[in-house]
């Protein structure tokens, strides 16, 4: 691979390389301007559900300030010179205030730095994406939102379950299932009235109070309910079971965080193509489609 | 920019040094087997929102069948070897049938081609995927599912409208506001009863019946709602209004699809941003934080 100057140059110099792939493959793409903040969705975990706009603020920031859940493989595309913050917040344990977090992004920016914000999924669902923005546009400085794939949707697509699916739902509800301070201002029965599917996010820690919630709201405890962890990633798990034993499997199983649950007749689609492929051997290919860690309560 | 052999010869063969650029950025990339079917998402329209994954498939597929949402610019990365077949549904004309679609993609599959079934959005989020997996796995075709940034949450983002703000909102409902079969089986009234924010997918032709729904269900008539028309491209158009007066604004607007609905007080941020921006001399950058389409209604 070092055969040529030309190759030899470009392994000296990744970074102007990788803008040249970029530009190779896109043509344009946009430019990070120095002062700017980038809010960026990193999308559930595998680096291949990286947006193109997200690599191209990866490839040209001075600054990514990132949470926990992103991929070290995601990281791993942003430019050698870029630094490197993290500004996680890992369930349970103390960490940086959003306050400080968004101080610490309008410093970098009236310092003149491109400012890469990169958080896991969306920035905007579950990611306090808004309030980030809502402080930069107060302290006056430029910034752009780039979505990403967010890890409900994600994590059911990796898992094979369609988030709709005609003559089944004509909605899907995306819902948080953390922390103390949200607990008591969510109706889970008006939730439950909807009869559409909920997908939690962070659904772990409190799985069995909204379970039970959702019970006395009226959702039988039979509905098909499944935990899927490190969605996307090759440690993916899929656990198959109902509303009514979801929580206590998943605890038995040693399910843990990042872990999204999805309870709703959805559910069900993910065992008739295991099925239909079963029985016309039909491999899904690759780790995206059906992984080996589907579980014990599906059939 | 031709000025040595290595270069000129990449610019003859764009296949192969596209493959070579993803495989610069990447390092690896899945390998698309003759026969499997990819189904991807493309998202909401903005190029730049496509996935690294959604990219490799586009640079290795035989033939790609797409659908009428998915940008010209987004084709325009598929090989030039590629064979482009139009499978769209156009809302309110006659569109190829849903068994149709299925029955081609397993056809050219079993024919030993790489098929790349692309969607606009996210093919899970009412994009009928669920269908056409089913009715590949039971043909025994291997196939791969690529989510994509859905419509309605990227275009929520490009208008600067958080899909979940805390103290707002502790979950959002995603819901198809289209079509007579679907109508009749979902409950507004419920889904207004969650006081959670509704994103309507193909909301403006059904828009007078659903607000209506809505507001019968229990929810003012002052709830804050916004059109989002062509989200994230170049001629995107918003409008903020209320529910009460929505449907009648986005038609006197002349608002066309594709759009989507948003209504909820998380409208009310856009609100929040553009004024706090305005007054710091904040400018958004780029096209996707705060386009110049937004309307009449909103202060």
């Amino acid at each position: 691979m070092q055969s040529d100057g030309n190759q030899s140059a470009r392994a000296g110099t990744p970074e102007p390389s990788g803008r040249q792939a970029l530009a190779a493959l896109r043509g344009s793409y946009p430019e990070f301007v120095p002062g700017e903040v980038w809010l960026v969705g990193a999308g559930p975990g595998d680096p291949g559900l990286l947006t193109l706009d997200a690599l191209a603020g990866l490839l040209q920031a001075d600054v990514v300030v990132h949470d926990a859940l992103v991929d070290a493989r995601v990281l791993a595309l942003a430019r050698s010179g870029a630094q490197m913050q993290f500004a996680g917040k890992r369930g349970g344990k103390p960490s940086i205030a959003q306050e400080d977090i968004s101080a610490q992004l309008i410093a970098l920016a009236h310092g003149g730095l491109r400012v890469l914000r990169l958080k896991g999924g969306d920035p905007f669902v579950f990611g306090r994406g808004g309030e980030e923005i809502l402080a930069l546009a107060a302290a006056g400085v430029a910034f752009r939102v780039v979505p990403g794939v967010t890890a409900g949707l994600g994590g059911l697509a990796s898992a094979c379950i369609p988030a709709t699916m005609r003559g089944v739902n004509q909605a899907i509800i995306l819902a948080t299932g953390h922390g103390p301070d949200e607990e008591g201002t969510m109706d889970w029965s008006a939730l439950a009235r909807t009869r559409q599917p909920i997908v939690l996010y962070m659904g772990l820690r409190n799985l069995e109070n909204i379970a039970s919630a959702l019970m006395r709201g009226g959702l039988p405890g039979s509905t098909p309910a499944a935990v899927i962890a490190s969605a996307t990633l090759a440690k993916q798990q899929v656990l198959e079971s109902k509303l009514e034993c979801i929580a206590s499997e998943a605890r038995a199983a040693n399910f843990a965080a990042p872990a999204i649950v999805v309870i709703g007749d959805i559910v069900h689609i993910r065992r008739q193509l295991l099925d239909a492929s079963a029985q016309n051997a039909a491999a899904p290919a690759g780790g995206a489609a059906l992984p080996g860690g589907s579980s014990a309560c599906g059939s």
